[in-house]
């Protein structure tokens, strides 16, 4: 963790970034790392749990990290927690919480709220159109022989 | 959403991904697309959205979208939602739901129901640690006079 936290101190050096670190680990050795590149990348997808989630899956030539561990110098956001999942990662370490994040400026507590809501109750206006055509889509790749679930 | 659709249907052919496609739309003008390359590119995090939004800011040389919609073709998961969140769209138009994607295989309405939990309630394990140390990183981001907030 405490690699992880001086990686969140570089956010000059790394383009003016948010202040946040993560590392992936697996059998107690750092695969991969990462910096919050969200400014020097005009990238609002590139926090620190993203980037070393990116990473550490291009090492292993795999799109699942279980059995990983990830250090984060925060709190992961909904997207990076969702990320987590997605990636099969069997563990979180956090320090800073969500509500130290969004003292310090940043949204991760008003999208927790926002996401726990169902979309029609959300500020962001949100509208279903055309659910037949897509599900149709849906429901061929959920029969197809040669899909690749994950 | 007709064309998010269509690209959805392309998940064979686009490297055997998800069968999702999302589009950036502003002025009534598409101005990108995302195919969900989990499987091809080894990116857990390579969700239709997420390709969307990083071609688009890269399109757009910002880590803002704010005067963007998106169209997806089903509704997005938590970490899409979050992302779109950060990147400041203004709307969301979705097809199927994600419990059609439930329904299909996906991880998608097991994953909102973890993040509505509390860290200490969810199935995955997660523990926090040295908060001083990196709480102390994040207070110095907050009061410096170069920071660039997002």
């Amino acid at each position: 963790m405490r690699e992880a936290i001086e990686d969140s101190r570089q956010w000059k050096s790394q383009g003016y970034g948010g202040p946040f670190g993560a590392l992936v680990v697996r059998d107690e050795k750092i695969i991969a790392r990462g910096f919050n590149l969200v400014v020097k990348n005009h990238d609002p997808t590139a926090h620190a749990e993203i980037i070393a989630i990116r990473n550490a899956c291009r090492i292993l030539g795999s799109h699942s990290l279980a059995g990983c561990e990830i250090f984060a110098s925060c709190e992961p956001c909904p997207m990076c927690m969702a990320a987590i999942y997605w990636a099969r990662i069997d563990r979180v370490w956090f320090a800073c919480t969500h509500m130290d994040a969004s003292s310090a400026g940043f949204d991760d507590s008003l999208i927790y709220r926002e996401i726990s809501l169902p979309p029609k109750a959300r500020e962001l206006p949100m509208s279903q159109i055309l659910r037949e055509e897509a599900l149709e889509v849906l429901e061929t790749w959920a029969r197809s022989a040669d899909k690749i679930p994950y």
